[in-house]
């Protein structure tokens, strides 16, 4: 399977899993901008905005946006998040199965952004994941 | 009015509109990253993700694809696309009326999507609005 998204969504690789129903998942990214930066992913592989349909791209963003809600709301203590579909190549797109970003920001924190940029990685990733985990739980109650 | 979006969507500020429907409104943005930088911003006044309703942050991100397939296909001839929503002031956003980026990549524009960055500027903005108002109504013919 060449796929890694396809990989991760059929248990094959390894994931930090945020949120996951029939259709979607969500997963900490491996290469974080951002404490807490997280992928949705739609279980059918399709490569950009291209080739998904527009249901599938609104079903991301409903989910992106209750994650961007959990985070502000989470242990992160986000106060606020940039969510963004990188769509081609062209796009800075690395991965081509389609995927929404959601990255936690703090106010502040423009320096440890840009260096994320360059630096991408997490203390503690199990811990990210069930901060968000939890969060998401929470709103639901 | 404080609000510049509700300001240009009640028509009492200028702005090049590429898309309108009865509930969303897509203009230019006056500094953009990219030339055919497209706002998608919602006519009702919510501020960020933590106030607007999911059907119309799905709603946006639709018409986000749309823009985004129609700059592919216009003579802007983007490669690719990214379509960003920030997410609060700590996220980069600057208006408090929430809206969507759908910014228009080519293949190789690196440095200038850099520079856009701080230059953000476009020599013929009727014209790009012109070419992606024709691309969307190829879209649906």
């Amino acid at each position: 399977m060449s796929c890694v998204f396809c990989a991760i969504v059929a248990g094959d690789a390894p994931a930090i899993r945020v949120y996951e129903d029939d259709d979607y998942l969500a997963i900490l990214d491996i290469r974080p901008i951002v404490r807490g930066h997280v992928l949705v992913i739609p279980k059918a592989h399709t490569v950009d905005l291209t080739d998904t349909p527009p249901e599938t791209v609104a079903a991301m963003m409903r989910i992106g946006q209750r994650i961007a809600k959990a985070a502000r709301a989470s242990e992160l203590h986000a106060d606020g998040n940039n969510v963004v579909l990188n769509d081609g190549k062209a796009a800075f797109q690395t991965v081509f199965h389609i995927h929404l970003h959601v990255a936690p920001r703090k106010t502040g924190d423009k320096l440890s952004f840009a260096k994320g940029l360059v630096v991408r990685r997490d203390p503690d990733r199990e811990a990210s994941g069930a901060i968000l985990r939890d969060a998401l739980a929470a709103l639901d109650a």
